[in-house]
């Protein structure tokens, strides 16, 4: 059935030799014969770019959520270092969509690097660049850009969704290193009140960083602390690296030697590189055996109890191997006692500072594709997507009926039928908290619902003000965690002046859950966007150059303050709002705005957030952790305008088995003679009870205190 | 007179032995007793900031005119990465600002490190740690802003005056390195009708990097170039390098060492160090009788018809150190044939990485500061500064009559007497272009009027839109500088597609210099600031927060556009502005815009500016070059409302000596009666015979065409 629409909206076109990336779940697709709107020149793809016409896309890439005027490459790269000059980030996704007055969406569903100049040699010129001519070109049409989304979206699968409690507060750093750490971490928060739903486990937890080992001597008790922790509603996150170290005796090194899991280099020797636990074998994620294989070891750490996992490294991210480092070596030698020029110095220095990730370790890895031996350059982008499917693939077996967390640093199109992503190494920047937020409907586009940036950032030391506007931002995002590297100051919220305010954000987020996860699981269900810039909704001069807003569901939209020193905002308003202003979790001031743009105050005690005409906002009580939600009683902000509409969705929040219908309860408020008429709709499992709304209209009168007992 | 006055408002706390600076031109400060306003605490000076109370000052810094909310050290320091994370650029500016109801400055004169914790730490708290407690500290008070400014500039001495020549615009790139390539860029702008006034060599003019030298291989008609492009109305402006070359021969190498005016280790040897020529020794900059010497030099340079310099690695930068090199080689060296674990690749990758600009370095170096030997690290802030005091003092000798273009990269307090400054390696980022406009206000407080980052930035490729969107921003600056590093693409203006858009808008800054020009001199002689933060004249609850727009000179505000894929930005009016927008250099529409917040239309095709009430811009014509600018019939854009006054300054642009008396044309307009009376007051001097006056009052009339021959 999806199919037969799916063939007017979408034509492929295929060039050479495409090798199987499995992003497209979809068969049969309508094959195309001349091409439309691009022109095949050369090895390249090009197409004149009118004035001003936006192109979404590229998910997770730096700048703006208008791609034009910059060169992108999808090439997975661990570069920590977010500027606005970079290329590539760890993801590579090669939609795009060119919101023309009949927009059209590219996907070229090619595993190698791929080049997209959208404007940058030239200003008005996109040119699609891959390195070989093998590949499948997908032109997808429709009426909007939501539609085309959607149908993206139906091409590719359903979103991956997360248990519940994935949507409470996460603290990370690297590393809380002992199980004192954590339990002082834990503590921390239950102490000053602060909710919290989960603590990262970073490299340091393993046994000399090797995956699916626990260091005995920092957590001899490790289950026993999963287990304590998870009764006071707090579970344990590790990390899983790509790398699997070089140790004799280690099981996963030896089973993976024995049964030929490991990627081999051109001789045929199982390639060695070096990340964190030393010289390590990479896994043949490409190779349905292998997968299986160390997808079923995330067994031994759930069998401890715990429920959730972020995939790391998985670029794959390469120190450095044995050959380039002797090489390197080799240039000091060779230099030694002579006299060095500066040509001698830079290319000794060089062959340190940029030993890391060379594109010629990546030409010397090869997979076994199920049986054809592919070099790791030309499918380099489907590596971390594997790994990631490799667990997901072994918890729908290891956990048929739950949701387990899961989440990826590398990812491909397709990927986010397995698991999230979070953004990677960034920064304790403000303009990493602008990138964050721009970045976020892109990667709403693929599918990447469940994603977010580290808040407060990684790298660097953050300043409370930057930490505060972060959280302000990061508790809409679905995965919400403050964390932060090695060499960093404190960034936990009670490790600040002003505890209390940062605890009255993470309460508000615990009250915006039952409203946010809703919404989270109606778009991952329809196919539809979490955040949405606001051109995917609106469409007049202004909306398509606003990139600091965005619209949050179907209800929502957030304008969030990204600069330091600010106690407010401009915010353009595609149409009347109603302006929720909160001075905590519970308080908050009513204010309707006409259409056009304001200056709207919002230093660090407050946030901001707008409700769409029509549309209702739903807020529940703050707890400690998700699992003390009351998910039966809740307050309802509804405009109303003339009419009031809202689905809300719920669920245990843990099934696998997830379904629209069933689930929802349907609100509809319409406003007659002065009168305003409520009708509830509820489905027979929905849990909701009590439902206390407070309506306001187009006429400033606002009704309060309407108590709905269902 | 002036100390008299001083006197009320300057107050002098010695702390140890400072080591005197030359900061500070005035005597006889009143010296006080018990420390007002700070605390000092143990080895710190502590102050309360009252919430949201604006801090301003630092000069060339990061983040944004308000510094509030990071920690700063002044440590001039060679790097290239000007993210909003560093704590030291290329200056040492120390005086700060806090704009309390009743405002209060601070001036730390101290040439070793000093931090600044402005709410870093603590939010609320100013921390200043000075490393040693050697320190003269000035309290300065006044009524406004501006006036500590006035008082802090009085202290300093008088700002350094740019031939007029220099506010032409100025092409730039390492390197032009062929006689060749500079005639073809001349012809590049020539052939395209686009104005220029300068043409930079950077380093590989010089023979193998020697300061004072030419490859006459590359430019073996050195001379008869200089003539040739000065008779086109184009100068070349060469580099000079801090390091010399250590080569046995060479002339300045050899004084160098016999006149014993070179650094020295802390044994007594000459230091050396690397640099670009290789290994080189330091010039002694802190000895009055080096400073002499190498001053001398530029006069070879001189000779051959060069006006204009800038100095530049005088920091100083230091890329290794024999002994450095040696040590990380020997950390090779042990490390071969053994199995590298990970706390060992880093070590060595880390001493190759970070080999540039150590520490150490400037421990082991010495000055002989006329007689008294001082430790280069506790100095080190006033390294660059006499470098350009060198020239500065040189020329004074050399052209006694007339002004030479200087401007350095390293600075500290008081060198703003002998040259500007540019921003050092900025790139070719959007937000390095909100960077400049924000850092150009503070650079001013000190008196670095003539000053300026590189136009379309120097590292990193740059777009076409944000050459153009700088550029826009660029025909404010004195220094409109167009620079760009040895690996990015082409950054001419006639590089790109749309040259004729580029074009306009440098012959709109030539139509500006008359007005620019006046407002640059007026603010120098009168200790002013040319670029001002509006919370600097004007006080409401929202100006304070303003940090995009900036007023220029007494006229004007500006409102650059500084992000992509824009076409118009949000603009604080703090009270009623005429708007205008620029279509061309000739061709302009007027708006009469009310106090308040606004969304102002602004593509690339266009380019705004306000006027404010009862000030005039003056236009002129565009020309090819300076030289060739009318300066004797202008147009007048006046926004009269009840009253407008404006000063309008003219000199021969070459003079040393220079004075307001004489050389400013006074108008007065006053409404009466509606009928605008208007006075025109012309110095002996001037050279002003025809303005073209367009009058906008308050009721919308406009009035034009009204013509006064002088």
């Amino acid at each position: 059935m999806k199919h037969m629409e799916l063939d007017e909206k979408v034509i492929k076109y295929t060039y050479g030799q495409p090798i199987e990336t499995d992003a497209v779940v979809l068969g049969n697709i309508k094959v195309g014969e001349n091409l439309s709107y691009l022109a095949l020149e050369g090895k390249s793809f090009k197409y004149k770019l009118k004035k001003d016409i936006p192109v979404y896309g590229l998910g997770e890439s730096v700048r703006g959520i208008n791609k034009r005027g910059w060169i992108y490459e999808s090439f997975c790269s661990d570069d920590d270092m977010h500027t606005e000059t970079k290329r590539s980030l760890y993801a590579a996704h090669n939609f795009i969509i060119i919101a023309e007055e009949k927009p059209f969406g590219l996907f070229i569903d090619y595993p190698g690097r791929l080049t997209f100049d959208i404007g940058y040699s030239q200003l008005d010129e996109l040119v699609i660049i891959p390195e070989t001519m093998d590949l499948d070109l997908y032109i997808l049409e429709g009426d909007t850009l939501l539609d085309i989304v959607k149908t993206f979206r139906q091409l590719t699968g359903v979103s991956y969704i997360p248990p519940r409690w994935a949507f409470g507060y996460q603290q990370s750093r690297w590393s809380y290193k002992t199980n004192e750490e954590v339990r002082a971490v834990a503590k921390g928060f239950r102490d000053n009140g602060i909710p919290l739903d989960s603590i990262y486990l970073d490299i340091d937890y393993m046994e000399r960083l090797k995956d699916f080992t626990i260091d005995r001597e920092k957590f001899p008790d490790f289950e026993e602390l999963v287990a304590e922790l998870k009764r006071d509603g707090i579970r344990l996150i590790p990390i899983i690296d790509a790398g699997v170290k070089v140790e004799e005796g280690y099981n996963i090194y030896e089973e993976g030697v024995e049964g030929d899991f490991f990627v081999r280099d051109e001789k045929g020797n199982i390639f060695e590189g070096a990340v964190w636990p030393g010289k390590v074998h990479f896994p043949d994620f490409l190779n349905s055996k292998a997968r299986a294989w160390f997808g079923q070891h995330y067994a031994c750490l759930m069998d401890k109890g715990i429920d959730g996992f972020w995939n790391d490294m998985n670029e794959p991210a390469i120190f450095y191997t044995p050959r380039a480092m002797a090489q390197a070596m080799q240039k000091v030698e060779e230099s030694k006692d002579k006299n060095i020029d500066l040509g001698t110095f830079f290319g000794i220095k060089d062959s340190f500072s940029q030993i890391m990730n060379k594109e010629e370790y990546f030409k010397e890895m090869h997979h076994d594709m199920d049986g054809k031996c592919v070099r790791h350059y030309d499918v380099h982008n489907l590596y971390g997507y594997n790994m990631t499917r490799a667990a997901g693939e072994a918890f729908e077996k290891l956990r048929p009926s739950e949701r387990v967390l899961l989440f990826s640093r590398a990812s491909y199109v397709g990927m986010h039928r397995y698991g999230g992503i979070w953004t990677g190494d960034n920064r304790s920047w403000w303009s990493h908290l602008l990138l964050n937020i721009k970045m976020m409907p892109s990667l709403n586009m693929y599918g990447f619902l469940y994603s977010g940036a580290d808040v407060g950032g990684f790298s660097d030391n953050t300043t409370e003000d930057l930490l505060t506007r972060w959280i302000q931002f990061g508790i809409f995002m679905p995965l919400l965690r403050n964390h932060t590297a090695a060499w960093t100051r404190q960034q936990e919220p009670y490790a600040f002046e002003h505890t209390e305010r940062l605890k009255k954000w993470i309460k508000l987020r615990y009250a915006l859950i039952p409203h946010l996860y809703s919404e989270y699981m109606k778009a991952a269900l329809e196919d539809g966007m979490y955040f949405k810039p606001l051109a995917f909704e609106y469409e007049d001069e202004y909306v398509r150059e606003v990139e600091d807003q965005l619209l949050v569901g179907e209800s929502l939209m957030i304008a969030p303050v990204y600069e330091q020193n600010k106690t407010g905002r401009y915010v353009y308003l595609p149409e009347d709002m109603l302006l929720v202003t909160f001075e905590d979790e519970k308080t908050y001031t009513l204010t309707k705005m006409t259409k056009g743009h304001h200056y709207v105050a919002c230093d660090m005690d407050q946030l901001i957030l707008f409700v769409r005409p029509g549309r209702m906002l739903l807020l529940g009580a703050a707890a400690d952790s998700t699992k003390d939600l009351d998910m039966t009683s809740l307050t309802g902000i509804a405009y109303c305008k003339e009419v009031c509409h809202h689905t809300y969705y719920e669920d245990n929040g843990m099934d696998r088995q997830v379904h629209l219908e069933g689930h929802v309860t349907e609100v509809e408020i319409k406003k007659e003679n002065n009168h305003f008429n409520i009708k509830l709709k509820n489905a027979p499992c929905s849990v909701l009870e009590k439902l206390a709304l407070t309506l306001f209209d187009n006429e400033t009168e606002t009704i309060t205190g309407i108590q709905y007992d269902i």
